[in-house]
């Protein structure tokens, strides 16, 4: 889709210096700025960009004034910030909302239904008894097995893997691969050294405003539900096992790992790659390094926890700076045992 | 599917307390009951949730007397616990074996073949020259591509990706978007500073009785084949690199990786995120810890290893201990120093 | 495809010594070698096999001179490796460039153009405004969203997904489960402890040769481009966040992690497991240990690094053997402190 300066600028409540029958197409970083997008100057620090940049329109702050001549449009708006990032959720809304309609052949089993504005694409794939709301976009490749709830205005990302009774609450998005409600790793170990698989019977709830990442795996409960509380957002490879719950509005970064039962609370923010052991609870606003291990409840809320069994930050940081010299260390006990 | 309590009591051998023609088609926590349900009343700290709770029906062991008037039914069985299991049991043989036939669009190459009481979901590819069991079910998304063998029993979730010449025995289930006999990563670097891709020719091997959780990679052989041996059960996102021989009835939890050419033996214990370098053997019987870093062969059987680079567990617990306090050790020394 | 020894020895320069009418169709390893297969003898440790091997024939350099009978036919060549290799390659090249046409049903949008010599497996799906070019091979389920440009030879494998507005050079392999282009993780702090979605508006840029892993995910970028330059070699399960730049030449073995916005230096080696903080710069040369947490820029080409927080890897092993030892170093420290 393509706009004039004139339209953006109406759309932005903001005046047009230039050329205002101008048309951009695209939203480019200002130091990559090409004909046809538009960009904007907010920091300071990127004031030399503006006087470089091809892009066709710039938005700039109302107080900006050009120390030199400017060969590009500009758009002048109360705080250019707000004013791009406006343009940005529109853009996104608009792509979003405009994809309408099923491609064949996608297979929807006759006992579910669907409401209005859905997009299905080829090769996407639901089952019987599910019950899907308007404005749903399920993308191709997307597979949802029988009994699923999808709530709203949420998202089926291309390959998602949505299995039985799985619910999922409104303004969802679940992204290109991530697996909900595969079986948890439930194994009775039987007297001759063999394992006996325990049926997982129990399903995955995700509320409202939940983002789940591409190639994340969020297993059924064993019996019960794993939860996924509103508001949470799980980046890329993220494994959630049976039973976990995970508190409202925390944040998990990429490639960490949550094991059985465990319950974080809300508020949490859980860096990349860390890991938490089975059973165990994690108090609200809790924050988790990169790479921590943590095999111990956290009881109080607000604490930081860091290292490879999830310490005080600071803590931390002090053994860690005297292990990096340990031998240094080694030497002055040494030299103190030559003593007479 | 909708049982009767007096027909549950049958299956069970047990009696009912109560009204037998009423209904469960669900089984429930006894905490979280409700009408439909059928629950299962086993350790005595769970008791109070006997006098509460909404399930229809709660399966209890012969020596329970109720100490307050029960809302619920009961069936009496001799064993509870056990009663129950036989119950989740028989409703996951039974959810596994009632899905047959065939939906379209579905691809299978008229060179393949599939043994009785197949499912095919919609979607799901079967290339050239495969062979493949009775009782098969393949998903929808499933992928099986040339000279594939599958056994009698096994099952094949959706999306996951099953590369040629795989060999995969009988009572396996490979959980969606796992990817088996994907190339292994073989590049031969090159004087330029390229490198140069190593062909990859050989297969995997998965033997009886074998589970492989969600979007878990194992990567063929470059010659030969990755084995993974029979009874062994691997969880979620672990990667399994190429030439790799996973032992008998050895356990793999989540996000581990095995590199290239190393050899685990039977009975192992691999907890989450543990990392084991290339060309090594690690003894029958090893236990290892979370996010547990294992560089060398571990030659002797029934070992426990822990920490980044995988020694004693008692050991490692005795060394964190103290560098959770180095600061104060460092401070002992200081102390020491100034000593005349 | 079957070959008969002769056929072989001629496209290798070298000559048969038995019966060069046999056909062989299988490369074996000399150790596992059966009837219809060819290996090879290279290192002289692997002698006593060429005398008990069942392959139909051996591959062997000039030099070698049997010291007992042999029951194999052999191909005498200038180098056995090479000889062997060229095999390896010869074989691969046809397999791929073997397969061709397309398996309906196949979903390819009318705007979209693909080269001469395609293969388009069942139930792939090429969205609207893909440039394609020749000798593409596009395996069963895999997704190609809009506006995606592939180079000449590339493969896309089955289940890959990759997203709108991406750019895939020549030459290129995306393994099974890939997901190139999906969202970044990118979302607000509100006031009320909720996060607002940042729309991701950039792409995802692969540049000629490159290699990227099963069930990898490469995010586009917030704005501009995630770029993964010529030559990189990507193993599986690795996570490549918005806005990362990976250099020419760089591997990445497997579970590895790069946050947002960081910038990898060329001919890098990155081990498996090793986790990169968002927002810094790894100078070229380059090489990270396997688990290593790398939290500041590397500025000196040519370091290695290993650790949780990545040192110097030499200091590294003196400070951990140490840490092995830790009690006995506080032992030695209390003795100390005894004396008078």
């Amino acid at each position: 889709m393509e706009f004039t300066l004139g339209q953006l600028a109406q759309l932005l409540e903001g005046k047009v210096e230039g050329d205002e029958t101008q048309k951009v197409s695209r939203l480019d970083k200002i130091q990559e700025g090409k004909p046809g997008g538009i960009s904007f100057l907010s920091n300071e620090k990127y004031e030399p960009f503006i006087y470089q940049t091809e892009a066709t329109a710039v938005i700039v702050s109302e107080g900006f004034r050009a120390s030199k001549e400017l060969k590009t449009n500009i758009i002048r708006v109360k705080d250019a910030y707000l004013g791009f990032t406006a343009l940005l959720e529109a853009y996104a809304q608009f792509t979003k909302s405009a994809l309408v309609g099923v491609e064949e052949p996608a297979y929807m089993d006759s006992s579910s239904t669907i409401g209005e504005n859905e997009y299905r694409g080829a090769f996407s794939y639901i089952g019987k008894n599910c019950q899907i709301g308007q404005n749903v976009k399920i993308h191709p490749h997307a597979y949802i097995a029988n009994n699923v709830k999808i709530g709203d205005n949420s998202i089926i990302h291309s390959g998602a893997k949505i299995h039985a009774e799985t619910q999922i609450g409104t303004n969802c998005e679940i992204h290109s691969g991530a697996v909900i409600g595969a079986d948890g790793f439930g194994f009775a170990p039987q007297a001759d050294g063999t394992y006996k698989s325990i049926p997982q019977i129990g399903n995955v709830i995700i509320e409202d405003n939940v983002s789940i990442g591409a190639n994340t795996t969020v297993d059924c409960a064993t019996m019960g539900s794993t939860i996924i509380k509103k508001g949470a957002k799980i980046d890329n490879q993220v494994q959630i096992a049976h039973n976990v719950i995970i508190g409202e509005n925390t944040v998990i970064a990429a490639q960490s790992g949550i094991s059985g039962s465990t319950e974080i609370g809300k508020n949490c923010v859980i860096a990349g790659k860390a890991g938490i052991v089975g059973h165990i609870k994690i108090a609200d606003n809790t924050t988790i390094g990169a790479n921590t291990g943590i095999s111990k409840s956290i009881k109080k809320s607000g604490e930081t926890l860091f290292g490879y069994m999830g310490m005080d930050l600071k803590q931390f940081l002090k053994s860690y700076s005297i292990f990096k010299n340990l031998e240094d260390l080694e030497k002055r006990l040494k030299e103190l045992e030559k003593k007479p």
